[in-house]
């Protein structure tokens, strides 16, 4: 069993190739690149290095969000394009379980979160239980931090820890350590998103025959980008382009 | 802050650059080429990935052993040779403490093992406290798997969980479980060393202080290697060849 992982749903670029259990390459960069300069070359590097014949891997799995709108989509292209050239099934993965899963075998809640700007977050929450296998405990959401701290007073009791990591961590940090009991906050070594975890998770699935048709992908946005908010809420009529772009002059309501 | 890792101490290459509490970029590789191969152009790899100039470094940091010998020289060398070149401190690491650490904060104990076969296992015993700084329990040592069990039999109680990680883990893991109570396995991707878990763990050393010149650097080895332990044995004599190498005949007692 031989999977290549890719996540590219934030600032972290990541590749990783897991054979039979073991690790065998991880490749992460958190850097002001795009994903689009960094991902394939990353991939490739972890491809030469352990000397992996492309045709011999059982699928590609790839961090399939919630998480940057552009960051996915580059990440999803790649692992459609992937399939389709060395026909291969797909794997998708939860970003924010395969971030939980990257903190190790916590004993306690594990709240991931990706900071989506204006105080809220893409966060779920997870546990492992005895034999260190996941548990969902609230499904992938988009709240507020008032939200998430409700959430949290009703699933966790008040002597339980909660282990914050990702991005929304280091936004919301602070706030969180106020408001939410046994708060604890992940170390850098796990508090970006892993390709290793997506490639470890992505292998499991894949053995549970939930592998899918690449073309059947699709990124979990969990909300509506910009665009198609404006669009919906009439400020941007239909083929109209924003002020400021060329051509006809947008209607602004 | 800023700083580059090496870990070296297994079949694991790795590489990571850490800067204010965030992990740039890391880059590993448990593959069979040799480090010797590998090392540089990872290195390299990271370096050029996140546009980091060298000479701002604050620090080279080492995952110092115990582990292979070869691996530890090759690591050692490696740094030395950076840090020299670009006058920098060098910050040594307990490769046990970093593997614990790569397993994020769980609660119990962390057991790293490096299997040094014979049954024996380079291991040591750490634990989280409250504010998740590692605490180390039982320091660095060779036992064999029998004295590691009588050890955890004084150190922890029997309702608490042990998390054990590393190659001794894949190696000794089915005995593990009999013998040990509440015993775990660490998953895939927290199985293997990562220079991500040196940096991090670097950083924190440098800014306490005890980054050292790296002239006073020399790997931890916990025991002598074949060659000094068949000399001190009188199995081979100073000056000496073995059996099958050109020139005078070893002299076997």
């Amino acid at each position: 069993m031989q999977i290549l992982a890719i996540e590219s749903s934030s600032l972290t670029a990541g590749a990783a190739i897991i054979k039979d259990d073991v690790v065998l390459a991880e490749y992460s960069v958190s850097f002001k690149k795009t994903h689009s300069q960094t991902l394939l070359p990353m991939i490739d590097e972890v491809v030469k290095m352990t000397e992996t014949n492309l045709k011999e891997l059982d699928a590609i799995a790839i961090s399939a969000g919630p998480g940057s709108f552009t960051g996915l989509r580059i990440g999803s292209a790649t692992a459609k394009g992937l399939c389709l050239a060395l026909d291969k099934p797909l794997v998708e993965v939860s970003t924010l379980e395969a971030m939980a899963f990257g903190c190790g075998p916590y004993n306690g809640l594990i709240c991931p979160m990706i900071d989506a700007r204006r105080r809220q977050v893409y966060t779920a929450l997870y546990r492992f239980d005895e034999e260190l296998n996941m548990v969902c405990v609230m499904e992938p959401k988009l709240l507020l931090m008032e939200e998430l701290a409700q959430n949290l007073k009703e699933l966790k009791s008040d002597d339980e820890n909660v282990l914050f990591t990702g991005d929304g961590m280091h936004v919301h940090g602070a706030w969180l350590k106020e408001n939410v009991s046994k708060s604890k906050m992940a170390p850098a070594v796990c508090s970006t998103p892993r390709a290793a975890a997506v490639a470890e998770l992505g292998a499991k699935k894949w053995r549970e025959g939930k592998a899918i048709n690449a073309d059947d992908h699709r990124p979990i946005y969990l909300k509506k980008s910009q665009a198609e908010q404006e669009r919906e809420a009439g400020i941007y009529t239909k083929g109209s382009l924003r002020p400021g772009e060329s051509g006809t002059q947008a209607k602004i309501c």
